[in-house]
């Protein structure tokens, strides 16, 4: 067990404007544009009660980064200390996941409209989850 | 790139009395016992800035949980009409990663104390990240 790895198989994509990481904010409210997820036809039944309204987490596999970074300048400000990349959202991290809490905007077979996103046109998609409401409405 | 995948490498794993998923509740504030993250020596450079008292996320691989799924009742409830995963918080689905948005209690050299966790004893840890606060303070 604590050698095992484990094999992501991502379930869509992203299909964005935005196509280079360096003009990317670095959250979803710091000016991301709208964006689309692909969904592969293999799971497209996973999606069937996505609705427009629904607020959503999208994990992506942000496929460029470096995943032998373990401290890093938060938000590559080198004015400030060195961090533990376990105290930030440095894409840089052994297991480069992105989590990115987005609004449906649209829902299509096979395509869902997102009202922003901060990651680049291709990214690996590899969940969508419900944000959590308060006990009774789970 | 469309039918690349990804090699998920555990950063640690989950330490718990919790050792029957039948037992585990399904969120952290539905009775999840403390528990602790053991974190591999070769990313232990990566807490290096976690504290008592910060609020993270914690991604898990739900080891057990089935990949072919793409439609549950919610919650298990058969009163409940089927649903697709991605409209749900089930551990079965194509990636079974859990999100689990926990506290920290107590950190030591290599094991980090959480509040509350609903993942059983062994389960993979796959990446933390803190609780993002207001654009200011990141």
């Amino acid at each position: 067990m604590a050698n095992a790895t484990y094999q992501v198989e991502p379930i869509g994509s992203v299909e964005s404007q935005l196509r280079d990481l360096d003009a990317a904010p670095r959250q979803p409210d710091e000016g991301a544009p709208p964006a689309y997820v692909v969904v592969r036809p293999e799971v497209v039944d996973a999606m069937a009660d996505l609705a427009v309204g629904d607020r959503v987490i999208l994990l992506t596999w942000l496929h460029q980064a470096d995943r032998d970074v373990l401290a890093v300048h938060p938000r590559s400000d080198t004015t400030r200390p060195m961090q533990g990349v376990f105290s930030t959202r440095s894409p840089d991290r052994p297991n480069p996941i992105g989590l990115h809490d987005v609004t449906i905007v649209s829902v299509e077979p096979g395509r869902i409209g997102l009202d922003g996103l901060e990651a680049i046109d291709g990214t690996p998609v590899i969940d969508i989850k419900p944000v959590l409401g308060a006990p009774p409405t789970r």
